[in-house]
């Protein structure tokens, strides 16, 4: 590569993007880790960007119509913190920078959403980036069509490696988004032909703007390192009624002598490599110094915005009061005013019918009265619509011809469906809510996982929750999942017994503002066990005593969700033996374990014998029959111990074991063992 | 669609094809549910590729040079029963077709592994089948290299429906298979247009042809009702050096009143639809009854393969001896009589050596002395080589011009490299292992699973296992991944403290036959914690005494991997104090689970206090701290709450007190409060 020749043509981009590439080496060397290549192959890209195109107010961060930028190569990090400094928001300083993978720093290896402004969404599994890109312009899309082009018109730009291009949630999100013609995507990809193993084609040699192609995008073919050919994209790329790819050829490590290798994929912390580096870019101050005029261009980029914010602002104080509170509503993730009484109205109702429904349908009953009132709500389904019971009478089909419909038929994409929620939630003022089968989790777990570790509420609806789907068979019965969420941390799993129980979930689920919900929720259908209408939301306790224990009370019954009616079942056989047995609901681990010591004890105190019943495995479950003063030779478990079968579902439930009958009869040993 | 033309235009070929769609119909009105569209709307093409060239013996299904037939939309398993049954498979009885879904059946809702003969895999999360298909291929393409064109030269189908091309696993799988140009994969597309959700354009608009063709792929375009046109695109796909996409365009549910429509996809039980359709068929004979001649007409093509099968076998005898041998134990997932004395002599090595290295350097010190006496190993890696420690010197890279090599560059593909390590497995006579960063498990989960639900020796190798990787912070820690696979039925989990038992480990995984292994390795360098060599394999009991208590026992630390060195390092300190501690290594708790009571309360006895240590979630601990004869009030663990962070491993692992004097402080205060 001609540094010489790049720098000549266009000296003054050339000094600032340079600013980028001598921060990363000088960042990457003082921690002694992290990866220089790809902010060294895709600062001309960066600069381009910031300084002639992307919308935003660094002394503003959190202008909601600001355009989005999402670095997907998220281990490419000390571009973003670069560009984030350089630019002048307030909180990257430079110690941060110089703390570049340090303990407490905001500049961690991967970007971490909320550790800084600027930071729109976590990234660094490779991919999530690029399929959050798809919720963020939707979501722009949906904004739009509600508060009108004078509040929302943004666009979503995201850099991407050629590992997000081989992940498998590329095709669902390029699919996706070809499908609804987000054309305010812009996807820049960083084509530099190598990979930690070593060049591209010794894993894929697939041809990316053909594929781009022939899922619908715009796509362009450029020179990476050409400020005017970068700009010339942007400009087509921005006019173009289809998301956009930009094929940008560059290269990894650029200028430096492990450029166009692998080595120079990584961490570059050679002294010598480092010195020759900024003299080929014509650099001449020390580590971490900018030269005054260059960090000064930088900062009037980040103020290049401030007009055209303080002119939204103004037209945001235009709108209407209730356009106003709303917007500013949906911003503050407040949940309506309505809500709360909403789903107290549900509720009584609910009690006094006493209808038998399986949970999924309760859910759609709760949609019906709350999507209404918090048009903030954005549903979906993984192709399952009619199954998962997520769509409700008003919500509308979004696609191109549809920008108001809040409902996603997200395909058969459980994984690009869930990143994309994540990108919905993190864009703000939307509420995302998607089905699958709770099986799928499995599919669409690395973005769950995410959801957790960013604090975004995004709802993920989960049904046919157990071996109660029936004939389907153990590829569709979870046993593990329930396991694997409650596994992961700042994640709330609710497993409600019945519509009652399945509201408070929802209202739980819509007012949470740093934390995930997993519903699970039944195929089958499941009588009401919340006969006595209480205003108050016991999900939110995380357990209660639903019966108590006629006489002495001897034993109790752990259950969740379809395994509560059959705890009153055993209770039932149990006290017409003479056995006082409470029966417990605990429809969330998480806030029961988030409640105080007192409580606790009164919902499980120590002394009678504990059985838990649910119809998934074991593993957690020890906590709450051994721990919470229970004991080991008073404890036992009705669930699964392995896979499910394929077969009708009662006959299922009877054939492992998951049976009243059983239920009782493992209190009747324990009581006499113990 | 004029099913009269049909009819006429090919009348033997018609109503060989109506058996199925008939044989469909019948099922799922019998199970009440099930999915009729998809067998009505493929049958043609499964009897073409049945009738003229799918290379089998229906009377020797094992037969390991039979072509391979993969149903990837497995929700459509009548197809694949009925072709079993019609065509003379032993164990497809006609009732065990009438049982279709029913409880003890074989005829699972979709197609399980093991149930039957003529099943090559589970099916039924979607994408699944032709992700393993790839590993099916790669699998044929090693062993004839090994072997020769003389005992391996087969092909590999597979039938995909449009929810099998949605998923991002489709993305990763032929994108593999495209770069490994394996042209003897051939592809059937199954081009309805139909999902559950109703038109595919509700969610999708891709041109799968042209993406296929971006993937390196040979791609036909037929109408897959015409066997003329279906037979032509087989030879022209079975001539082709590249993979092959047949797209097809089909009708679901041919023929009834619900074709082309997303009710066609489902079950179609009402009974004037079926006599309808049946009518529309030509078909007159009563349900589950197939007339004499047709079924003579499948049995004759069940019979087909005998010859070129019997031709084979004469030409297996005729190998030499030492290749028969090496077929016939590879075949047999026998473990080279060389391994245990191998591993064996790695440990003792290793025990007077005392070498501090992180666990995934072990791995590759296992690997290296392995790989050379098992040739049935196939190694690789998701672009992590170097991280992962997969690749060893005898292996040798796999690709289109080195068929020899054992070691596949999967590329950023998680999941891809996961299905494809299940399709080496199913194949037979492949031992497949393959590396990515721990907290990726997210990513390869379905896959991960099937292994499971198959019982299939797949070896997963999960590296940087814990906060221990350190600087890359808290998307590639895991810390509720352990808990995840531990949460999976039939799942070994391995989590090695050093060398020794890392050897002991790959000892146990590569002797397995039914169940995956996940190996949990470390990052970071970890001191020989086992260094009195003993020949015998103590990780096979799960669990063990690594360090007994001096003086009277007081205390029992458990721990694996990383944090047995900090049990070690507590016991000291408590010894010190004349607090008598054992220290239990607990590489493996599903086989410590599977030890006679007399040996788990060897291990751990009633009395002391316990303190578990491990750099994850606590979930699943319980069962050992508070079962097993624990209790609540003499328990405690030290792990993570929550997510880590990104900063140097010793300051995260200070940070989060996985520290030795952090374990010795919760001994001193569970002694003082007992």
């Amino acid at each position: 590569m001609d540094i010489e020749a790049l720098r000549n043509a266009h000296p003054e981009h050339w000094m600032k993007a340079a600013a980028i590439r001598t921060l990363t080496l000088d960042a990457v060397q003082a921690a002694n880790s992290g990866h220089s290549g790809a902010p060294m192959g895709m600062a001309d890209i960066a600069t381009v960007l910031f300084e002639k195109h992307l919308k935003f107010d660094a002394a503003n961060p959190d202008w909601p119509d600001r355009d989005r930028f999402i670095l997907s190569n998220g281990h490419g990090s000390m571009l973003l913190y670069s560009l984030l400094h350089l630019t002048g928001y307030e909180d990257m300083t430079l110690d941060e920078v110089k703390n570049f993978r340090q303990w407490g720093a905001k500049t961690a290896g991967h970007p971490e959403y909320g550790h800084a402004k600027g930071i729109e969404t976590t990234t660094g599994p490779l991919g999530q980036g690029l399929a959050n890109s798809v919720g963020f312009a939707l979501a722009e899309e949906i904004l739009r069509a509600r508060f009108g082009r004078k509040l929302v018109d943004h666009y979503t730009y995201v850099f991407a490696g050629d590992g997000c291009l081989m992940e498998g949630v590329s095709h669902e999100a390029i699919s996706l988004a070809g499908h609804q013609q987000l054309g305010k995507l812009i996807v820049f990809f960083d084509d530099n032909a190598i990979t930690i193993d070593g060049k591209v084609e010794l894993s894929d040699r697939t041809n990316q703007v053909a594929r781009f192609k022939a899922a619908g995008w715009h796509v362009q073919e450029i020179d990476g390192h050409d400020p005017v050919a970068i700009d010339e994209a942007i400009v087509k790329a921005k006019a173009s009624r289809r998301p956009s790819m930009i094929a940008c050829k560059t290269h990894i490590a650029l200028g430096s002598s492990a450029q166009d290798t692998s080595k120079g994929h990584g961490a570059l912390t050679d002294a010598t490599l480092i010195a020759d580096t900024k003299a080929a870019y014509g650099w001449t101050t020390g580590p971490f110094e900018i030269p005054a005029d260059i960090k000064s261009q930088w900062e009037e980029i980040g103020r290049r915005g401030r007009a055209e914010r303080t002119a939204w602002e103004e037209r945001l104080a235009d709108s209407g009061a209730s356009k106003q509170a709303e917007f500013a509503r949906t911003l503050a993730r407040e949940p309506s005013k309505r809500l709360s009484a909403t789903i107290k109205a549900l509720k009584k109702q609910v009690s006094e019918g006493q209808p038998k429904v399986a949970t999924r349908k309760s859910s759609e009953m709760v949609l019906e009265v709350v999507n209404p009132i918090m048009k903030e709500t954005v549903g979906g389904s993984a192709d399952l619509t009619g199954s998962n019971n997520t769509l409700t009478a008003d919500l509308g089909v979004h696609d191109a011809s549809n920008r108001k419909g809040r409902y996603i038929h997200y395909g058969i994409r459980e994984h690009g469906m869930a990143a994309a929620m994540n990108g919905l939630a993190l864009h703000g003022q939307i509420r995302p809510y998607g089905g699958t089968f709770m099986a799928f989790t499995d599919y669409a777990r690395p973005a769950m996982r995410l959801a957790a570790l960013m604090g975004i509420p995004t709802v993920f609806v989960m049904t046919h929750d157990s071996i109660g789907l029936g004939e389907d068979g153990p590829t569709h019965q979870p046993v593990e999942h329930l396991a694997i969420s409650r596994a992961t941390p700042n994640t709330h799993v609710f497993r409600p017994a019945d519509t009652v129980e399945t509201a408070e979930a929802w209202e739980l689920a819509l007012t949470a503002t740093a934390t995930p919900s997993v519903l699970s929720l039944t195929r089958q259908g499941l009588p009401t066990v919340r006969m006595e209408h209480k205003t108050s939301n016991l999900t939110a306790r995380g357990a209660y005593v639903l019966a108590e224990a006629d006489g002495k009370r001897q034993a109790i019954l752990m259950a969740t969700g379809s395994e509560v009616a059959i705890a009153l079942e055993a209770r039932e056989i149990l006290q017409k033996e003479g056995i006082g047995t409470r029966v417990v609901s605990m429809p969330c681990w998480e806030l029961f374990a988030e409640q105080d010591d007192t409580y606790r004890r009164r919902v499980l105190p120590g002394g009678p014998v504990r059985v838990a019943i649910e119809a998934g495995v074991r593993m957690g479950w020890d906590r709450w029959l051994l721990g919470e003063r229970g004991k080991e030779a008073k404890a036992d478990f009705v669930g699964m111990t392995g896979f499910g079968a394929s077969a009708p579902a009662p006959t299922l439930y009877e054939k492992f074991g998951i049976t009243a009958e059983n239920t009782a009869d493992k209190v009747r040993k324990l009581l006499a063992g113990s």
